[in-house]
Order: C-alpha cells, then structure tokens, then sequence
C-alpha cells in the first residue's frame, strides 16, 4: 500500500510500504476512508521526538472493515468504523475503570495516513457507525478519533460543570475541541486564548462567550480581570509547553484544577503555588474509546459539529504539504483522503 | 507572655514575648488551652526553612477567647474554640468555594505553642463549642485545628469513595489521620504504609485494613500486589518528600488521583508518568475552617477520636524536649500544656 512516512524532521514522504497484515487473532484491517495530522505529529516533524527512519506516521483515521482476526467476532467485515487512536480491550480493570488509554493490551494507530491501517484490540477498540455515513460526517466523525475526545478528556479532566467560567489555553484543532466540550459540558462562560482571527472565529462557532488574544502575564491579567480576580473555575491545558502549563496555573482559581492534555515537553510543574494555591492537575492521554459512543451520538444528532477544525484537505500524496500547513499555522488541521 | 521560640536550628525556647494584641478590629486573643507541635515545625528545627531568630512557633491551639475587636460580633469573650491554623474571613470567593486556605484574608496562627495566641479574621475562623468540652476531647479537639483536618483534605483530594482501596503514605499524625479520614469516607480497605509498631497501632485502630513496612520500590510491589497489578483507588501523600511523591504516583492506578498536604520539599513530580497514566495531584494547605463543623460533630459523637495521635504530653515549658522527641521519632506528636 502508500502511506505516510517520515525520514528525517521535515521530511514526509508517502510512498509504498508493505501492507499492514493480521498479527494476532483480536486485529482488523481498516480501508482508511479519511486520515488527519495531528498537532502531535508535529514534534518529531520538528525534531523534538526522536524519529525512527521510513516508518509510517499518523494515528487519526476513520474507515471499513477490510479483514478480521480468528478471534474478532462484534467486529464485521465491511463496518465502518470510528479508529480511536488508542486501542484497548475495553474489558480490563483500566478500561471498565474508563481508563482506556491506559488498557494492558493498549495499542495505536500506526498507520492512520496511508491506505489501510492496522488495529490491534479490534472488538475492544473499534466503534461501528450504523451504516455508511453520510458524506458530510465525515471531518466529524474523523475528529472523534483524537481531537475531539481530547478536548472532551481535557473539559471532563479539568472538572467543568454547569455554569462554570472555564478557559481553554491553546487554540489548535483539541484546544478548539476543548471549547467546544466546556460549552457542551454546560460551562455559562467559555474563554479562548487565541491570537488567530481564523481560530477565534471557530472558537466562537463552537461556543466561546470571550476571546483573550494576549498571552503571557498579559494574557493571565486579562483572564484574572475577566473573572473579577478570583480566576476560572476550570483550566483546560491543550498545548503541552511550559508557557502555557504556566498560564493555565496562574489563571485557575483556588480548588480547581487544571485539565491537560497536550503531551508535555520540557514542562516544569509549579508545585509550591498548586500547593499554596490548591490548584490540581489531570488529565493524560486521553481514553477515547470511552466518550466515543456518546461524541458518536452528538455528532449524528447535529449537537456537535467538530469536523470544523479541518480548514485543509489533501490527498493523501500531498501530505508532506499538509504537514508544511500546519507547521507553519497556515491551516489548523489538515484532512487527508487516500 | 511565655512562649515558645525558635533561635536557630534545633534551638527552640521557652521565653518571655510580648503579649499578642488586637491589632486589626477583626482580631481575637486566645488563652491557649492546649497547643502541639507540627510536623511541619520540624522544617525549621531541621534547618530545611528560613528561621527569623527568636520568633514564635506553633500554629495549632485551642483555647478560650480573651479579648476581641471592635468588629467581631459572633465570637465572645469566654467562647472555647477550635481555632484552624489558617484564618480566613469565610466570606470571601475562595471561603465560599470552600477554599479558606486561599482566602484574601488568610492568616496562619503564630504562637500556637505560647500562652496566648491573636487569632485574625476572627468571626470567619473560629468554631466555638457548646460550653466548655470534657477535658477527654482536648486532645481530639486539639487534632481538628490542623493535623485531622489536613488529613481529612488528602482523603477529599484523592477523592476517596464508598469501597475504594485507598493508600496512606507517611505514618505522622497527618498520615494516621488520612487512615481515619479514609475509613470514614467510605474506603474498604485502607492501606498503611508504615515501619514503626506504635504508629501501625493506631492506623489499625484508625481503620487500616492492611499495614506495608516496606518501603521504596518494595513497597510499591507490595502494594500492587495487594491490589491484583491495577494500583490504589485514591493515594493520600502525607510526607512532602520527593521519595513519598515518588512512591505515591508509582502505585495509583490510572485514573485516580494523588491527594497530597505534605509541605512539598524537593518534590519533582513525574509529568510523563502522570500524562501517561492519567494520575492527578490536587490538595494542598488543607481550608480546615470548611472541615471544622462536620469533624467536631464527629468527635463530639465519639465516631472519631484522633486525639490518639497525641503520644506525649508536656508542659509548655519543655518543648525543646517536645522537638527532639518528634525529630528522634520518639513521638508521634507532642501536646503541650501551658
């Protein structure tokens, strides 16, 4: 098959690798349908995670039973299917905990820009649409598989409840995400960090009642203004840097507690003021598999319409440009069709 | 007044200070009844913390109001009350949310261990008891105004529920004070880590349902082996070290949450293995004042008695002997008589 590879930072290519095979008897085989880049994806694109040499890149796509394992059997040849990112059994003590993220048997996609993409866990992990879906579901349906759940994970981590005033630090396609969960999740005040005018506008689609475009102690100013000095009552972290863990502690109010969900690089925790300051951390890599069915149910109910974070499709083959998009902020998310 | 004092490191006084005094209309002045001596005094006495030579020591007393302000309208001359190591007005948007540790007005008691102490923001921190207690209750009272509400926090912070598997790390009077917090809340079994005979005496009379010696990585197996590979329900981190962070995040099971109140001293906190893992941290300076009504109904219905961890009385005037007893681990915890 063709798939997305990465060689070196910077340098995507797709190209034709071998066919990913069943493994073990609990796999699937996905004809992938749509595949994206993750923000993610991006750190070894720029050489902050170490890269292994022509492997395959991407982790989000959606698309129809091909193949199953012997011992595959609520999964059906010819299904479509919603690939969380992370697979999971679902049936062990982490993911009846709704720990998914965290299953023994815990596994991700590898292959989620090519053609076809193997999924290990396939009965645990795999979630069937009714049907093929329409075409227009597709971007949302595509963005339950990561960002959309992400965001959600962030929101449910950070503890939004209704009538909450809660900020979303990061404007990427999870922090957009993470707006449109606060506001979901009932949150009376929604506020996003962005600077983007084209990110903002989303933001707004999804939900946020206030933008702050400052960042830094500027933009920490404007949000303890904002809240009459007392700070928001729910933080949702969707970057993964310093800065902006940062900025989600010197804005949370006394009790509450930061939500994150962006993979943290070089981020120092600053215990002394959590502490002084009763301010938690939660959040992690986000167990998809358990929002899948209800983000599933919005999404085809028109309560959510996440798909809005794809403002870039590509052919698959064009990838590399996709990756050249986003890296350099000219589009938020890119969605690639084989 | 006599009180105590700290000179230096290890250099602790029973003298002769200025009487406290109404400094703020809010203010009341406290006969100390009884006072104790905090673990977290023993930073100082080990030189960990900055010392202002000759100043008071002790921020945990009971007592009977002696004097208030012109402002204070609730709290009565000849009123005995608990009095929370932090004062708070109990007004303020961070008192509401149950944050009083984070009151605008906070204040922290400054001499605890003296014969009078000033208590600030009085009308909002005090809890007066219904006459005068039976002299049985002082030490429990005693325990309310810091170290049974500091453990009380951890068990809320860790988010101990109804048939948890709940861990208690560090064995002082706030650890065995987490155990009791943790069995009241509804925990099934509540493991105590602890090496020392007397103080697994009182976890088990706390409610520990099961006592690991060991300690390290051994006690981390151990623990995971207690609990079938999947980890605690809810860790209570009542230490402030690194190695006690350390240990904490090791045996929580994804999911679930650190609750920790142990002054953090070198404490690096493993972000990946949290983001990973999906283990929170949240706690911090326990808002005793919020714990202070229902805690004193529970001692004064005999369903706790965490006076227990009292394990030496002396006069005031020996509370250098107090220190060392504490610091060689003599002593669980010192109440001190003026």
């Amino acid at each position: 098959m063709r798939a997305t590879t990465i060689h070196a930072p910077g340098d995507i290519r797709f190209e034709e690798v071998p066919d990913p095979t069943i493994e073990e008897p609990t796999d699937a085989i996905i004809k992938v349908v749509a595949g994206c880049i993750c923000g993610s994806d991006l750190w070894p694109y720029r050489g902050e995670n170490p890269i292994k040499a022509g492997s395959t890149i991407g982790h989000e796509c959606i698309g129809v039973v091909e193949e199953v394992g012997s011992a595959v059997s609520r999964t059906k040849v010819g299904d479509f299917v919603i690939v969380p990112f992370c697979h999971c059994d679902n049936t062990c003590a982490h993911c009846a905990a709704g720990m998914q993220s965290a299953c023994v048997n815990v596994g991700i996609t590898q292959s989620g820009q090519g053609e076809y993409a193997r999924v290990t866990q396939a009965d645990g992990s795999l979630v069937a649409t009714d049907g093929m879906p329409d075409e227009h579901h597709i971007p949302s349906l595509l963005a339950l598989t990561d960002v959309m759940a992400t965001g959600w994970h962030a929101a449910v981590a950070a503890g939004v409840k209704k009538g909450d005033t809660a900020v979303v630090v990061g404007d990427g396609a999870v922090g957009l995400s993470g707006v449109l969960a606060a506001a979901q999740l009932g949150a009376e005040r929604v506020i996003a960090m962005s600077r983007h005018e084209p990110r903002q506008e989303i933001a707004r689609a999804f939900g946020a009642t206030d933008i702050v475009a400052e960042r830094g102690e500027e933009g920490e100013a404007r949000i303890k203004d904002l809240t009459d000095g007392v700070g928001a009552d729910a933080v949702l972290e969707c970057v993964g840097t310093d800065g902006a863990m940062k900025t989600a502690f010197a804005i949370a109010r006394p009790g509450s507690t930061v939500g994150f969900v962006g993979v943290p690089h070089g981020v120092e925790l600053p215990i002394r003021t959590m502490f002084s300051q009763n301010v938690g951390l939660a959040g992690g890599m986000a167990p998809v598999r358990r929002y899948l069915p209800d983000l599933l149910d919005r999404v085809l109910t028109g309560a959510i319409d996440p798909g809005k974070v794809f403002d870039l499709t590509l052919p698959m083959s064009e990838s590399a440009e996709g990756y050249r998009a986003m890296d350099e902020r000219r589009a938020i998310k890119v969605l690639l069709q084989p």
